[in-house]
C-alpha cells in the first residue's frame, strides 16, 4: 500500500482493482442501514470520488452520521462503478475521521448565491464553482510563466510601493508609516520627510515604466504582479487590487507587439481547453452556455487589424443606436468596441493608431501628428481585453509630450535617461489577469475570480 | 535571411557560416583604421558577441566612433573566432545604428561599486553582474512555479492589502485614501470609517493565513507574491518590500513539511547549476569563490534533523565564544545557527520543536506542553533560510493560545472557522525569495538582488 494519492489520479487510473488511500472532505453523505455513500473531494479536480461503505467497517455508526464538510482519510479498493456518470468508486476498507463538521457548516447541499458566498470567501473554495475558478486561475498563471519562459522572456518583479504616479494621482493608495492621527505638517501640507521613504509614496498602478528599463537590458521581459486602483467604483469589473501581466520587447514595433498579443491570447485559450477540460465543461454547462465555442473560435481565428479612424467610420454608419457619442477624437465605449468586434469584424480585432489626446504620454507619436501607435485588442462579448503600444523612444519628442501634459520630468529622470543612451524602438502591452479569467470562465463578477477581493468598503479575510 | 536571433543562440550555434541578424547594445567599441570590434550584448546571456567590422562597410566612420551603450542591429556571418575565450564572432555585413550613447553614459568601461550602481538602478541591468543577477532571479522564479505545478500544487494570490496583522502592528505599512493633512478624528483617534475600505488597512506581511484556507480546499497550495515590513533596519539583509514563497499542505505533519522543504531547496540548487551555468560560473569567479561547491554540496546532501533542545546542548558545550546568550527558551542568533549547521552537522539541518514562547500563535502545540512543531532549515554560511511549522488544527487549543497572547479573535473569525468544520492537520513553510537569491548567487546585499529595492528613505524609480 503506497501513500495518499490525489483523487484526480484515482479517477483516471488505468484500471480498477488497486488498493489506495485518499484524503479529502465529504461533499455529501448518504447513509442507510446497509450501505453509506460519501462523495469525497480533495480539490485536485471538480469530480468527487464516490466512497462506498459497508456496515462491517468498525466505525460504521460514526461514518454514517458524518456531516457534510468533514475531513476523512479513506483506504479502499478501486472498483468499476455501476452508477452512471462515474467510472470508478472506492470500496472502503478503513475510514479515519479526521475533522468533523456539523449541521452549522454553511455549505450544506443547497445552492448558494454568489453574493452570499462572497461573505464566506474563506469557505467558498470548497464549492464546485469556486474550486473550478481557482484551479483555472492557478493553471493559467502557471501557463503564463511557461509561455514567456519558453520564449526567453525575463520575468521582472517591478516595485509595488512607488513614488511615481504615471496614470493620475486621484486613483493612488497612499502608503505611510506616519502617525495618521497627528501627521507632521509644513505650511498646511503633510511633511513626508519623516515618513518611511522620506517622501510621499503609494501603491503602483502599473509596472510598465520599470519594465521598459529592463527591456532595454534584456530585450524581452514581462511582469506579473499585483497592481492597484483606489477608484471608488462598485462595478462587476473593478477591483482595487488585481494582477496584471505586462510584457515589453526591445527592438519591436506595434505590429510585433500585436503578434505577441495574438500568440499569447490564443495560447491561453488553447491552454484552458486542453488542460482544464473538466472545469471548463462545468463553466460551459453551468455558467455560460456559449463559452467553449467562443474560446475555441478565438483560439483558431486569425486576428484582424483596423485603424481607429476606420472604426469611427463604421460606427458612424452603424444602423444601431449607441448610448455614448461617436466622434473622431473620443474614446470608444464598450458598446462601440463590441459592435466592431462582433458586427463588423466577427472576431478578435486590433484597433490601432488612436488619437494621441486620449492616450498616455509614453505612446509613440505617429507621423500624422495626431495619432499614436497604440493598440487595443477587442474580442466578442467583452470588448477590450488587451491594451498596448509602441513607446516613444525619441528623447525630444517624449520630453515635449510630457511638457504638453504637465508631467513632472524631475520625477521621471530615470525614464528619460533610458532614451538618452542606447535608446531603441520598443513596445509592450498589459493584460488584466482577472479580466482574462472572467473572459475564459464566463464568471461575470470580478469578485468571483479573486481569492479575497478588495473593493470599496471590503478588505475582509 | 531569417529575423533577429538572440545572442545566446548565436553563440551556441551548431556550426559557423550562417548569415544572421542580432540586435543589442555595444558593451565596448575598439576601432582602428583597418578594423573595428564591437562587443554586443542583448541580455540573453552574460557573454557578448564579438562583432568584427571591416572598413568597407558604408557607415564605417560612424560605427568606429560609436559610444559604449549604443543600440545597434548587426547583420553578418558567423565565423569561428581566432580569439581566445570565444568560439564564434560575427563578421558584419551591415550595421544599423539604432540609438547613440555618448561619453556621458554612466556605464563606461571602468568598474563601478555596487553602492554607486544602486543610484543608477535603471541602468545597472546593463552590467555583467546585474545582468547575471536578474537572469538568475527570473529563471529561479519560473522554476519555482514549475516545481509546484509538476507536483499539483495550486498557485494562490493571497491579498496584498489586508486588515489583519498577524505578526505585529509595529511593522505594518498603512494603506489609505484619507486626506492625510486633515484626517477625520473620533475621540483623538483616526476614524477609518470613511477610508477606502471603511477600516484600517495595511500591506500584508505574509499570505500564510489565507493560504491555509485554500489548503483546506485544494490540499496542496503555494503563494508567491510580495510581502512588506515597515522595519526601520538598514542592514544588508532587510528590505521593506520582498517576495515570499509559502507552500501549505493539508493532511501533512512537520516531517512531511521538512521533506517538501528539502526537495524544494535541492531542486532550486540543481536548477541554477544546470540551467544558469554561465551566470553561476561568473558569480563563483567574481563574487564568491566557494559558491558552486557549496551549492553542489547542498544539492547532493541529505538534510539532518535535530531537536532545538539538542541544539542548545551543543551550543552550551561549544568551545567557541558567542556574542549572544545561549539558554533553553531563547531564540537562536545567526552565530548559533551557523555553528550548528557548519560545526556540529556539517551540512543542512532542520531544527525542530522550538519553545512555544518564541514562536507564532498558529504553530501546533506539542504534547510536552512547552514546545511547538516548528522547523527552521539552517544551511552553512547563512543560517536560517526556511522557516515553517505544522499548524494548530485543534480549535480549542488554537483559541486558547490566541487568548494567552492577546490576539483579537474577532479579527480572525474566518481563520478560526477553518478549524470549526472539517479541520485537518496541515503544515507549511516560508522562503524569502531574495534571501534565497543571495544564497545562490553569493551577492551580499539584498539591495543588489531586487530590481528596485525599497529600504528606509529609498523608493526611487
Amino acid at each position: 500500500m503506497t501513500g495518499r494519492i490525489r483523487i484526480c489520479d484515482a479517477l483516471t487510473a488505468k484500471e480498477a482493482g488497486g488498493e489506495l488511500l485518499v484524503k479529502g472532505w465529504a461533499r455529501t453523505v448518504r447513509a442507510g442501514k446497509d450501505v453509506a455513500f460519501l462523495a469525497v473531494n480533495d480539490g485536485s479536480c471538480i469530480a468527487n470520488l464516490q466512497v462506498v461503505v459497508e456496515p462491517d467497517i468498525v466505525n460504521y455508526p460514526e461514518v454514517s452520521r458524518l456531516g457534510t464538510g468533514s475531513a476523512v482519510a479513506v483506504r479502499g479498493v478501486l472498483r468499476e462503478s455501476p452508477a452512471a456518470g462515474q467510472r470508478y468508486e472506492l470500496s472502503a476498507t478503513q475510514i479515519e475521521i479526521i475533522g468533523q463538521a456539523d449541521e452549522s457548516y454553511p455549505l450544506q447541499k443547497k445552492r448558494h448565491s454568489f453574493e452570499y458566498l462572497r461573505t464566506i470567501a474563506h469557505l467558498r473554495p470548497r464549492t464546485n464553482t469556486f474550486g473550478a475558478v481557482f484551479r483555472v486561475r492557478s493553471s493559467l498563471a502557471q501557463a503564463i510563466h511557461r509561455f514567456f519562459a519558453e520564449r526567453g522572456f525575463l520575468y521582472v518583479h517591478t516595485p509595488i510601493i512607488t513614488a511615481n504616479d504615471c496614470e493620475g494621482a486621484g486613483e493612488l493608495f497612499r502608503v505611510t508609516t506616519l502617525n495618521m492621527a497627528k501627521p507632521p505638517l509644513k505650511a498646511g501640507e503633510v511633511d513626508y520627510s519623516g515618513d518611511f521613504f522620506a517622501q510621499a509614496t503609494g501603491l503602483t498602478v502599473s509596472g510598465q515604466l520599470e519594465g521598459e528599463l529592463f527591456a532595454q537590458a534584456f530585450s524581452n521581459i514581462y511582469t506579473f504582479g499585483p497592481t492597484f486602483r483606489a477608484e471608488n467604483s462598485n462595478t462587476a469589473r473593478h477591483a482595487a487590487e488585481f494582477w496584471m501581466i505586462e510584457p515589453e520587447m526591445a527592438f519591436a514595433d506595434l505590429m510585433a507587439d500585436a503578434a505577441l498579443a495574438e500568440d499569447f491570447l490564443k495560447f491561453l485559450c488553447r491552454h484552458v481547453l486542453d488542460n482544464c477540460t473538466e472545469d471548463m465543461r462545468f463553466f460551459n454547462d453551468q455558467i455560460d452556455k456559449g463559452l467553449l465555442s467562443r474560446i475555441e473560435a478565438v483560439a483558431s481565428s486569425s486576428f484582424a487589424v483596423m485603424e481607429y479612424t476606420e472604426a469611427i467610420d463604421h460606427l458612424k454608419k452603424a444602423a444601431v443606436p449607441f448610448t455614448f457619442p461617436v466622434e473622431w477624437g473620443l474614446d470608444l465605449q464598450s458598446e462601440h468596441e463590441r459592435y466592431i468586434t462582433e458586427q463588423v469584424v466577427g472576431g478578435p480585432v486590433f484597433l490601432i493608431n488612436y488619437p494621441k489626446d486620449i492616450k498616455a504620454f509614453y505612446m509613440r507619436q505617429n507621423d500624422d501628428g495626431r495619432t499614436v501607435a497604440a493598440m487595443d485588442l477587442l474580442v466578442p462579448k467583452v470588448g477590450e481585453i488587451i491594451g498596448g503600444s509602441q513607446r516613444e523612444e525619441r528623447f525630444d519628442l517624449l520630453l515635449e509630450r510630457m511638457g504638453e501634459l504637465g508631467i513632472n520630468e524631475e520625477g521621471l529622470w530615470w525614464y528619460l535617461d533610458s532614451r538618452r543612451w542606447g535608446s531603441c524602438p520598443h513596445a509592450g502591452f498589459g493584460l488584466g489577469f482577472e479580466r482574462l479569467l472572467m473572459y475564459l470562465t464566463g464568471m461575470e463578477n470580478i469578485r468571483d475570480v479573486i481569492p479575497f477581493p478588495r473593493t470599496p468598503r471590503h478588505a475582509e479575510f
